[in-house]
C-alpha cells in the first residue's frame, strides 16, 4: 500500500530525529528555560524578519488555537472565522471552551474576502442590538486553508487592512504554512505573512516534527504572563525542548521550506497527472493537499492498492477524495498512483 | 408617545403587585424552600398535567437558557439552534461562556423545520471526522419563534420525534410562551407542548411579572444537585419567594392566559388595520410581536408620537418595524396608532 | 414563633413596595437604560461622595460577586479571601466557575489583617516557583464580616495599603453594609469607605429591598464593556427597574441607614440581655447577626418557640446559636425571646 | 558542574530514542490510532493486571490532571487534594480553569490521612449549609508525593475504603510512579495500587521519556467520548504514536522499572552519604528527590558546583536544598557531590 493519507503518518524528518539523538544527553533547564528555545528563537525571528516578536513553542495546532485565541479575546469577544475554518468545525468546540464564540462569515474555497468581512463589521455596528451580541475580537484564518488554498498578497493586504481598521489581530493557522510559502502560486514571502499578521503559527508536526508549533507574536504583543496562561491550560511541558529544539533544525539551512518544497512539487505532479487522465479537481489547490471527483467504482479499485481519503460525497456516483504529501512521500509513489488510477 | 416599544416597558400586572402586597409580611425560608414555590409548582404541574414534573423558579431569561442547557450538556457536546435563535445571536455569548457551542441550523421564519434537523443529524454521524466535531446534545427552539410565528402540532410533533430518535431533549423557550399559546392560529394545548418537550421555560418578565421564569423539567429529568448548580451560577435568590409568588398569581384563575389573550387580540387588531391600510407585512406572526414594512419618511414622522423599534432596513427607502402589546397596552392606543399611520 | 432566622425573611421595607406600586406603570427602557437607574445611581454617587463612580445594579450576592471577580481578573489570577470569606465556603464554586482560584488565608474573626496580606504577597513574591502559582489578582473582603465583625479604620486603611503596594484592586462585599456603618462600634463613614475600596456592593436583599445589589466601581475603574459582560453571565434584568428602583428608594431620606440603625439596636438589645443573663458570645458582633454558645438541651426548648440557626456545634454539651434582626424584627420579639432564654 | 536540579534535565533514555529512531519510518493513522498504542496499551494493562482498564496517552503531567479531573467532576464538585498537592500549588490553576475548586486537606508528609479525609467528608455531610458549599467528588493524591514520601499499603487502603463509602473516585498522580514502586520502603505492587485506584498516570516524562503521561481509567470506568474531551482540551496529537511508542519501550522489559531502580538506588546512596555527614534531613524520603538542610555559607559555596534547588528557608542561617536523581544520573556524580559537602 501506498500512502497519501496524510503528512502526519511518520515520525519526524531524519534531520529532526539527528539533532534529538546530537542532542539527548545536554542538560537544559525546564519549561521553556532552555537554551534549544533561545536559539530557534532567534532563528525564527530572523527568517520573519521579526525582531520584535514574541515567540512560543507549543505542541500541536487545536492546543496553539485553543491558547492564542483564548489569550487574546475579551470575555464578551468571539473570534471571527471562515464556516469552513479548522475551529469552527474540526477542534471539538475547543474555543468555546474557553469560553469564546466563534462568529462565522461565509468563506470562499477555505478564504475570507475583505469586503465579506468588511460587511460583517459594517452589520455589526449599525446593529442597534449589538450591545447583546458577541463582539469581535480578532479574526482567523489559515494559510495555506483547510482546502489548501492560497491568499494572494493582495487578498490578504486588503483582509489586514480591513482589520486594522476595525482594531481586530489578524491570527494567521499555519499548520502548513511552509506547505503555502514554497507554493509557484504564493506571491507572499514569509517576512511579508508576518508583517500583515498580528499572530501566526508556524506549523511543525505536518512538517518534518514529531510535534510541536511555534506561535509568533509578531508585534510585541504578547499578552503579559503569557507562560502563565499557558502553563494553567496544560500546555508548558517540563522538557520545552522537545518543541523547541525540532524547530531549531527546521530553520536550520532552509530545511523547513525544503521539506514544504518537496512535498508540493510532487503534490502537483499529482496533480498535473490526475488532470492528463481527465479527472476534475474539486478545488484547486496549489499546495500538498490535492482534491479530485472520482467514480465511485473506481475509488473502490483504487482503496485496494493505495491511502487516502475520502473527503465527502459529490453526488451519487462521485466521491471527492483527498491525497497529501509530504517531507516523506516517494516521487515512486507518486508515479505507481498515477499508474493506477 | 404611545408605546408599542416592548412588553416588558411598565412593572407588574395589577393582580401580580397585589399579591407581593398581600404577601409582604408573612415569613418564608430562603432559597427556594418557600411555600410559595410549593404552592407555584403545584399550580403550574396542574396547568401543565405534567405530575411528575420538577420546576425552578429563575430570575431571567438568559440566565434560564444558561442555566438550562449548560445542566444538561456533557462537556463534548452542543445545542441545535436556529440561526435566528436568541441564544444564537442575542445572549452575548452567554451559551459559549458555559464552554458549549450553538449549532446552528437555517430557520424557517425563525423555526426549525424536522427534516432540516434530520438531515443535519443524519449528516453529522455519517461524516467519518465527527469524533472531532461537537457532538449535538439537545435541540432548542423558542415557542413563538423570534420572530412572533409558531410551530403547529404537527411541525412540533415531527420534530419532537426527530429529537427523540438520536436522543436528544428537545428545549422550549417559551419567554412569551403565553402569547402562542392563546393565538387563534395555535393548535397547541400547553399541556401538549410540555408533553412534546424535556424540558421548558415559562416566561414571567415580558407576561405580567416583574422578574421571573419558571423552569419546567417535564419528565423526571431535572439533573442531580440542580440547586446547586443553580447556585454556582449565582441565580438562586435568598428571597427566591420574589419569582415564585408571581407565577402563583400568574397561574391562579388564568391570569396567565387572560393577559396573553388581551396582548394578542390587541396586536391582531393592530396588524388587520395596518393591512387594511396596504401595509406589507415583513413577517406573519399571530402573536403580541408585528413586523411591518414602511417608506422611512412615514416611519420619521411616526416615531414623533409613536414609540416602537426599527428592527432593520427593509432595502434603501423602507424600514422594518415592530410593535408590541402587552397587558398594559390600551385598546385607544391601538385606535390611535392605527389613525397614525 | 417569633423568628431571628435571617434578614431577608419578608418581602419589602414598607416604603420600598410604596415606591413600586407608585411606579409600576410608568413606562421605562429595559436593561438598565431606564430613569431609575440614572436617579438611584445619582444618590449612590452623592452618597458615596464618589463623582466618578460607575454603578450597575445586580440581583443577588453571589452573582455579583462571581460577575465583580470575574470581571477584574485575568486568567492567570485568583482572588484573595479570609478561609471563612463567603466566597470561599458558601457560594457553591461560583467563582471557580469563572476560572479563578479563591487563594485564601487565614481570618480573624472572619477579618483579614494587613500583616497577614503582607506575608503572603511578600511570600509569594520571592517564591521562584511562583510562575506556576495563581498569581493574586485582587483583595475580597466583607464588611460587616460574615460573622458580624468590622474593620476599624485603622485596619481597613492599613489593609487598602497593602493592596495598593501590590496593586491589587480591593473589593468589599457589603451585603449587609448598612448594618456595619450604622454600628456605635464603626468608626468608618460610607465615604470613607467608598475611598479605600476599588469596587463594592451595597447590599439591597439583606437590607430591606425584595432583591438587589448595587455595584460601585469607585475609581472609574469599570471594566470596558461590563454590561456585556452582565448580559453574557445572564445577569441584566429586561425590567432593569426593579433593582434600581429599590436602591432610589432606600437611598431617599436616608431610608437605608434607618433600617440598618433599627435593626442594629435591636441586635445590640439582644446581645446585651443574653450577656446579662450569663451566656457567652461566641464572636463579639457589632452588628446585626449575634453569636451565642447555648446548652443543647435549652436549645431544644427554645427552638420550639423560636426560630434561630444552629450555627455549628460548639461542644459535645454546647450549641452556637446565630440571631440576626431585620427591618422587620419588632422590638417585642427581642422582650419575648429575652424572656425565654 | 554536575546537576541533581531534576529529573527531566536530558532528553530521552537511549532505549527510548532508539525506538523513535527504528520505528520513524513506519506509517501509522494518527490521533491515537496507531498500533503503538493499541501496543503499549496492551502491555500497560497486562503490567497492571487490569484486563478491563483504558488506557489513554497524554503529553504533561499538568494536561493530565486536568483533563482527567475535568473529565471527571460534575459542575457542581470539587476535587479533594492535600494543601501541599500539586494541583493545590503549582499549575497555575488549571483545576479551576475547568471550573472546579481544591477542596484542600491539611496534609503529612505531603499525604492524605484515612481519618483526615474520613473527617472531612463527615463534616461536610453534617453541615446543614451544605447545599451551598462544593460537593467533594474525587480524591486527588500523588505517589510519591510531593516530598518524595509513600503511602503504605494499610495507608492507602485505608484511604481507598473511604474513597469507596463516599463513592469517590480515588485518583493517583503517578508523574514519579516508579521511583515510588521501586523504593525499598514501598510495600505497594502496580497491580496493587491499580486495584486502589480509580484513576492513575504513570509518569513518562519524568522517567525516561521524552515526553507523555499513560492516564489509566483502572475500572471500566473511562467517561464516555473521553477522546473528544480530550480534543477539545487540546490534547489529542495528530502523532498520537509519539507519546505511546515510548511507553511501548518503557513497558518492555522492565525499562521503567530499571530506570526507576538505578535513580533511587543513587538518591538513597547520596541521603546517606548526607547523614553521614551529619547533614539533616528536611523530610525523609525513600525516593528519587532528597531534600536535606544545609548552612546558607556552605549552600553559596556548593552552588559553584552543583546545581540544586533551593527548596525554601529553612530558618535565618539554612536552607533547605532538593536534590533529584534519574536515569542520567552517573553513580559518580553522586561521589563527587558527596566529597564536595
Amino acid at each position: 500500500m501506498i500512502s497519501f493519507l496524510n503528512d502526519y503518518s511518520e515520525g519526524a524528518h531524519p534531520r529532526v530525529l539527528q539533532r534529538l539523538i546530537d542532542t539527548n544527553m545536554q542538560q537544559e533547564t525546564g519549561y521553556g528555560t532552555d537554551t534549544f528555545t533561545t536559539a530557534a528563537t532567534a532563528k525564527i525571528k530572523e527568517a520573519l524578519d521579526c525582531p520584535q516578536a514574541k515567540i512560543c513553542f507549543l505542541t500541536g495546532g487545536t492546543q496553539t488555537n485553543q491558547i492564542v485565541i483564548g489569550s487574546l479575546l475579551k470575555s464578551y469577544q468571539g473570534v471571527i472565522a471562515a464556516d469552513s475554518g479548522h475551529i469552527s468545525l474540526h477542534e471539538s468546540g475547543a474555543i468555546e471552551l474557553t469560553g469564546h464564540k466563534v462568529l462565522t462569515v461565509p468563506g470562499q474555497d477555505g478564504k475570507i474576502a475583505a469586503p465579506t468581512l468588511a460587511n460583517y463589521l459594517k452589520d455589526f455596528y449599525d446593529d442597534d442590538s449589538r450591545q447583546q451580541m458577541v463582539f469581535p475580537g480578532m479574526v482567523y484564518i489559515s494559510y495555506p486553508s483547510e482546502y489548501g488554498t492560497l491568499y494572494s498578497k493582495q487578498e490578504l493586504t486588503a483582509l489586514a487592512a480591513v482589520c486594522r481598521e476595525y482594531h481586530l489581530p489578524l491570527y494567521i493557522d499555519g499548520a502548513r504554512l511552509g506547505y503555502g510559502l514554497v507554493s509557484p502560486e504564493a506571491d507572499l514571502t514569509i517576512q511579508e505573512l508576518a508583517q500583515l499578521a498580528d499572530v501566526l503559527y508556524i506549523g511543525g508536526t505536518k512538517i518534518g516534527a514529531l510535534c510541536g508549533e511555534a506561535v509568533v507574536f509578531t508585534k510585541n504583543n504578547q499578552p503579559d504572563y503569557f507562560y502563565s496562561f499557558v502553563k494553567q491550560h496544560g500546555a508548558l511541558l517540563a522538557k520545552g525542548r522537545l518543541n523547541s529544539l525540532q524547530f531549531l533544525e527546521l530553520f536550520t539551512d532552509n530545511l523547513y521550506f525544503e521539506i514544504s518544497r518537496h512535498a508540493v512539487q510532487l503534490a502537483l505532479q499529482l496533480k498535473q497527472g490526475f488532470l492528463d487522465k481527465g479527472y476534475r479537481l474539486y478545488i484547486d489547490s496549489p499546495t500538498n493537499q490535492q482534491f479530485f471527483i472520482m467514480d465511485n467504482q473506481k475509488v473502490q479499485d483504487l482503496s485496494q492498492q493505495v491511502l487516502f481519503t475520502r473527503w465527502g460525497k459529490y453526488d451519487e456516483t462521485q466521491t471527492i477524495l483527498r491525497f497529501v504529501t509530504s517531507w516523506a512521500t516517494h516521487a515512486e509513489a507518486v508515479e505507481q498512483l498515477l499508474t493506477l488510477i
